[in-house]
């Protein structure tokens, strides 16, 4: 039964978002832009509306015994309403990639071609508890000039849906497409497996959520699916590194923000540089609460100050993803080593080495595979914003359409576009 | 049985060829050409033996009672052989896609980026009956770092196995990664439903066949997929189309090459254009022997002449893609009615207007929506040689990754490098 009325309003809420797509993709980019700051302005005018629509998922969720972490997703209060609606605004700042011509030349026939970026159509997005991904998600799409059909998380079902009517009707007082954002409030776990499957509504799949969903869309998904996410990310400190840049570099991508996937999970050291790095590194690392999982040489290197946080390292520990203050520790003889650790334990997300040898930088961004390769930067620095995407729907690990941040480019498709004057091939 | 026995094959051959890509990744263009420039020469100097083995399978497809047009196909002589020498000469000309750098810039914070051309990794290819296809995608694959798992149809079988040994031999020989080339033996159908799901090991899929095997792979790979090659192509002739350059365009499209994907299958007439343009059109493509399936206007239009050839169309014919000498014909009354027409009947592959008229012209080619759109230019060249590419490895109506002719950059990912020097955000 359930099955039956999901299949019917997926179903129906995909043709209207197929049919506004076709008004879409030629929709100007001051109409697009003009409901963008449309759906802002909603967002702010009904501040009240919204957060009582939240207040009424915190209830449930409380009385459903919600973790204090998801109940921290699910929250919305005037300044997070306030930053969706600023999110908006500079996402209508942004250029518009659709239209951009590329690889434009004169055949020796005179047919004059280029490519010419139309958007994908319509994307289908599920996602978990936070609420501001539904604008974050709708107002790409419609800049990019894709149709959306998003499906929420059922803990954020009224926020959703009032930050859902919102937008259209602010799209729909601009002339801009309202029925190109579609939300589907059927939260039965069987409308994924759906949406995952319409390959003739859907042009593009994006899951956002834990690595449990990212693996089942990845493994059952016949729509193209953009699957990352799962970082697990290393940070090579070579014999010739700066170690005062080495441990800047690896305090900063282990405590900034721990819960991310550009966070780092394994450092390996050079056994040339662990015995005067790891020490000093350790002990900063310990004092801002970072748990330090290590391999004997590591172990017997660290000492024994922090050792509250320090411990053997369990074979799991190395190609883990931890999102903690958590980090596992190895020494490594080699370069060559460290790249055979990276490639057996890494999940092409995000990889650095900090070094100060040119050799080692250069075979080092050449032979190991990460949507990210970096050489004395942090690992934060995978990120759409940090990488001048202006914005970013998320971080591919696929290999193809798109690696790495993804921002609206990377949400379009092209067109050949050929003008000739009566060619016809020989 | 045959299911696990196929399975370790092709298990055993996906590893071998994600071991052999990790070599090839870092391969030098040097060396992939030497070792392009070998196979060639293995083909020509061992003739005899390719000849043979094609005996063998033009024996037992006659003994099969394959038709002649499957034959055909299957036949190898010694221009066919020389030919696919040739070809894989011509890919060692061309420029190497791996390591092409582009949108270079330099952060504010002083990073320095680049996103850098990489190969896919693994790719497979299932076909059907030609053996060219082999050293064709072969070729193409070891060109831009791509180790390929092949199955080639079982028609083929020896003809493929004593082209596949010779190439493996040449690259060994030239030492460009010779593992890099895998071919399947097992003809058993479960290996194809293997390996498009096969997600940990290949990285991209490539149906080269007929509407079925394309809309099975379309409908059940997990393992993204290039699913093109089933062209519903239309030209409309616009009421200000210069009736000459219209004529030309249309039976150059129909029957330079009709068994092909970018062959007309429908033209749109508009009504003020019909009376004077069909008749004459007509009568050419007649004389060429082209069967004419026409709505009733372009019916009581055409005229008695070459009766035996024009019908009266069924709805079928609109939306079919005849791959012979016959084509649909309808009378439109504007613009707007030839777009909904190619919308609703079109499959994305090719679409062409013939008009004199800036603002049709205009709106055609913003509006329509498929692979490559031309304006007075016949829908033949949706051709990777033709578009400037050098080579085609297949033509996609996919959205993602790559859309119209797949060229050696279309067999590419790419990956963010971001050199520092001791950066992290704040």
């Amino acid at each position: 039964m359930a099955t039956a009325t999901a299949s019917s309003e997926l179903i129906t809420k995909a043709q209207a978002a197929r049919a506004a797509s076709r008004e879409l993709r030629t929709l100007s980019a001051e109409r697009k832009n003009a409901g963008l700051r449309a759906v802002a302005d909603a967002l702010e005018a009904n501040l009240p509306a919204v957060l009582e629509a939240n207040a009424r998922d915190m209830d449930a969720g409380r009385d459903a015994g919600l973790s204090e972490a998801l109940l921290g997703r699910l929250l919305l209060n005037e300044q997070r309403v306030r930053a969706m609606a600023n999110d908006a605004r500079n996402v209508a700042l942004l250029p518009d990639p659709v239209g951009e011509r590329f690889d434009a030349r004169t055949l020796p026939s005179g047919v004059r071609v280029e490519r010419r970026r139309v958007p994908l159509g319509v994307i289908g997005c599920v996602y978990e508890s936070r609420p501001n991904v539904t604008t974050d998600i709708a107002a790409l799409c419609l800049k990019s000039g894709n149709a959306v059909v998003l499906r929420g998380g059922k803990e954020a079902v009224h926020s959703n849906a009032a930050i859902v009517a919102l937008m259209r009707q602010a799209l729909e007082e601009a002339d801009a497409a309202p029925e190109a954002v579609q939300f589907v409030t059927d939260t039965d776990r069987a409308v994924v497996d759906q949406m995952i499957r319409l390959n003739d509504y859907f042009d593009m799949f994006i899951p956002r959520g834990g690595e449990a969903l990212i693996r089942y869309v990845r493994d059952n998904a016949t729509v193209p699916a953009i699957t990352g996410g799962v970082g697990v990310v290393h940070i090579y400190v070579d014999a010739s590194a700066n170690a005062e840049m080495a441990s800047e570099i690896v305090f900063n991508a282990k405590t900034q923000r721990p819960d991310v996937c550009n966070a780092l999970d394994t450092m390996l050291v050079h056994s040339a540089a662990a015995p005067s790095f790891l020490p000093g590194a350790a002990s900063r690392l310990a004092a801002a609460g970072v748990e330090m999982r290590c391999d004997q040489r590591a172990l017997s290197l660290i000492g024994p100050a922090p050792e509250a946080l320090v411990h053997a390292a369990a074979p799991g520990d190395f190609g883990q993803e931890f999102l903690a203050l958590t980090m596992s520790v190895k020494v490594v003889d080699s370069l060559d080593e460290a790249m055979e650790h990276i490639e057996a334990h890494g999940s092409g997300h995000t990889e650095a080495i900090v070094t100060e040898d040119y050799s080692a930088a250069t075979r080092f961004t050449d032979e190991v595979e990460a949507s990210v390769v970096l050489v004395n930067a942090s690992t934060r620095y995978n990120d759409g914003g940090r990488l001048g995407l202006g914005a970013e729907v998320a971080i591919s690990t696929n290999k193809l359409h798109a690696r790495g941040p993804m921002g609206l480019r990377e949400l379009t498709s092209y067109k050949w576009v050929a003008l000739g004057d009566g060619q016809t091939p020989a």
